[in-house]
Order: structure tokens, then sequence, then C-alpha cells
């Protein structure tokens, strides 16, 4: 039987989602907790991987065993075992098919940034300090250019190898707000799937176009022809986090 | 010369504020940031202590030293020697017969809470996780039965010696939002002082309010006949944050 779980994660003290050796990783731990709880060996398999430092909010995995519990049960018996920083929010029988990478229709990434000229201890474990107010209005209409179908291939990691860098974007936003005396920037990006790093990379173009080291044609010029020269510093993993998956069909 | 400096603490790992012989404290880091940067020994008071655990987003303390340094960049020299966990915002030059403690006019402080039925690790450090949704309707109602001058004594730790329990709330305000897919409830409070933890009872007490534990006129009655079991339970201290120091004044 399939089962599926949505896990929520601080990435703060991991090396990412994916097991390796010389690092303590969201999938390990996760995978132990079902041989701890339930006694059996399993791959578990997520909507895709998270970078070391990234967070999740709404992440979605999906495993194959058979187990004698009520599937809506898993959550609590697996948090009984999991350490502080993750926590299993939903499980259930996954639908027939499904598969938690193939499956998914869209995820929804946010980069969280403050404004203060000083860092702030309440904000810097999930956002990353800018210390000088940028053109907001302006970040705003330039997060508008990168909806549609783009090729983000100065968006993307050279090192990363895919077949294509052709990606959809279905909105993204860029929200101001307050919050503990200093405003906070949140940049959410919504899309059919990521190239490596590009999320961070958009959070990072549009900080660049706010204060003023680029153009709105930059970031027009940057889809037409991908020269990295034309897009900002690709930005620090904590202020980043997978806030939900979308499989187009209710799950939990 | 009298300096004041504006100061946000992740409270977590902290004792609180005082120094005390078995525990890292906030007074102690900055007391010794100051004589590691400026070489003298100097005593830090704070508008009130914080106990361990509890947060500040901007507590405000002052001592008196002679520096050679313009006062609004002590800041920045301290923030270079304190820990991750505590940043100094600002610092000036006090106004003349400023005490950070006897000057305060009015202190904010805000309780948090979370709603879900699995723990958050995102939420986890600063609000406090509640299973199931209360009647926040009644919350907002309940919280303003505070406002005034009320006798708080059964709001108050019994291990406290103070002169008088009598305390005004200028506000009282529950506020529910949604984030990362779970609602919040923020409890802001808005006093000219608090008693020992007074605001975290607060937070319970309407907590309880909302959960159907007690009434509305247990809280009237508990204003008015000290009796600790017309009020809730006193919250865990990493739900609350000192927000802001008033003194009626404009110091940085």
């Amino acid at each position: 039987m399939r089962y599926v779980l949505k896990v929520a994660y601080d990435g703060t003290n991991y090396g990412g989602w994916q097991i390796q050796n010389n690092a303590v990783t969201v999938q390990q731990l996760l995978q132990d907790a079902v041989k701890n709880v339930f006694g059996c060996e399993v791959n578990i398999t997520a909507s895709g991987r998270t970078d070391a430092g990234v967070h999740a909010a709404g992440q979605v995995c999906h495993f194959d065993a058979d187990l004698t519990i009520p599937p809506q049960n898993i959550a609590l018996a697996l948090n009984t075992v999991l350490p502080d920083g993750i926590s299993v929010l939903n499980s259930a029988a996954a639908p027939s098919g499904f598969d938690a990478n193939h499956s998914a229709k869209q995820k929804t990434y946010a980069y969280r940034m403050y404004v203060s000229r000083m860092r702030n201890p309440l904000k810097e474990r999930y956002s990353v300090n800018i210390p000088r107010m940028p053109d907001v209005q302006k970040m705003s209409i330039g997060a508008g250019i990168y909806c549609g179908e783009h090729d983000f291939k100065a968006y993307c990691a050279s090192r990363s190898s895919v077949k294509t860098t052709v990606r959809t974007i279905y909105s993204c936003i860029v929200n101001l707000s307050e919050s503990r005396g200093s405003a906070d920037i949140t940049v959410t990006v919504c899309g059919s799937g990521f190239l490596y790093n590009m999320v961070r990379t958009i959070a990072g173009t549009l900080l660049y176009l706010g204060e003023g080291k680029i153009s709105l044609q930059d970031i027009t010029r940057s889809l037409e022809n991908p020269d990295r020269s034309l897009v900002g510093r690709t930005m620090p993993a904590k202020g980043l986090t997978l806030e939900s998956v979308d499989y187009g069909t209710k799950i939990f």
C-alpha cells in the first residue's frame, strides 16, 4: 500500500531533503522514524529535493509499506520519534497511481527578507536581512514578468543537468508587511516546477531590481537570452520555504 | 554620560534578562560586550526584567559610561561582538533625567499561539501550539474586560513581592491571522506595567475562555476577587515577546 505524508521542517540544521553520507537529512530522519515505529525499511520519495538550510511548511512525500494502523494515524505515530525540527502534519492512503514527485501539478515557494539596518535575532532564522528598503513597487512589476512559460536557463545553477530549462510560472507576487518593528518582504512563486536555485535567483534578481542595480528590461532580456550577468545573486538558503505542493486533487 | 539602547533577543537559549550565577543572561552578554569593545565595566538597567525563554523585539536599557564614539555608532560596535541571539537595534545619548526602568510610560507584550493538530517546527520557536481552534470572537470580547485600571492579584505569581498589584491596561487585543498553512492567534497587551507572569496568565485565561472552560463573567470576577481558580494556566515563556517600550518621547 502507498502512503502519503505532508511534512514541515526547519531546515536550519539539516543537509536538505536527500540522503547523503556526511549530513543529517530529512529523508533519512523520516525513513529512520518509519523503521523505528513500524519496523520496516522504506524509501521515501518527496515532491522534489530541498537544499541544505531550506525550510518546508508543506513538503509532500510517499512510501510503500504494509501497515496495520489507520493511515491517518501514521502522522501522530511518526511524530512520537521525530526530532523537534521535523513534524508530519498529515498522513493518508495515497490515491490510485499517486507519485509524490511525478503527480505534482504545482509548487509554491516563499522567499523572505526583512529590512533593518541591524540584524534582528527574531527574524534571522527564516528570512534574510537587507539593510535598506528597496523599491517594492518596482519589484512587484518585475515579478509579473516571470509569469508564463519561459526559459529559466539564466536562473539555474550551472552544475544542474536537466533536460529542459523551460518552466511555467503561474504567479509571482511581492508582498510588503510589517512585523516586530521592521518591514518584511516576501516573494511568493507558484510554478509547475523549479530548476536548482531558481527561486533563490529570482528573489535575488527582484532585489537587485528594487535596489536599482538592474532594470525591468534586464529581467525581460534574462528570459530571452540566458545571460547570468542580467540576473541577481543567488540568495541564502535560510530565506526559502517550500510552502505547499498541489496535486490537483484533495489528498488529506 | 548616559546611553540608551534598543535591544532585540531570541530568549530561547537565555536565562532571561537579569544576571544570575547559573545561566547565560542578556544583561550579562550586553555588559560583557561593552567591556569587550569599550574596556569599561558597566551596569545595564532594562525597562524591566524578562523571564527565561521570553523574547524581546524592542527591550530598552541604559548604562553610564564615558565613551568617545558617537552614540549612534555604539549599536554597530556592540553587534560585532554579541552572539547571534542578541542584537542592538539602536543606540543614542539618553535624554536628560532618563531611566530605562523608571521613565517607561507603557510596555507592549505579544503572546503568540498557533492552531494545529500537530506541532509545526516553523512556528514552535516563537509561539505555542494549541490543538483546536478556540472561539476567537469570545476571546476578543474577554480581552476588552482587561482594559482600564484593575487589581491583577489573581494574575500574579505568588512568589512576587510587589507593593501593589493594581495595574493599568491601555489595550488588550486578540488577532487571528493565517500563515504557513495554520492559524495564528496573537494576544497583544499594552499597559503601564506588568506583574510577574501577568501577560502569560492573561493569555492563558483568554485561551480558557475561548475553549469554553471559563466564562466572560469569570474574567470580570477575577479582577474583583483575586481567586486563582477563575483564571487560566500560565502559558509557556516561549510564546511571549516584549514588543516595545514607550517613554512618551522620541529616543532614537
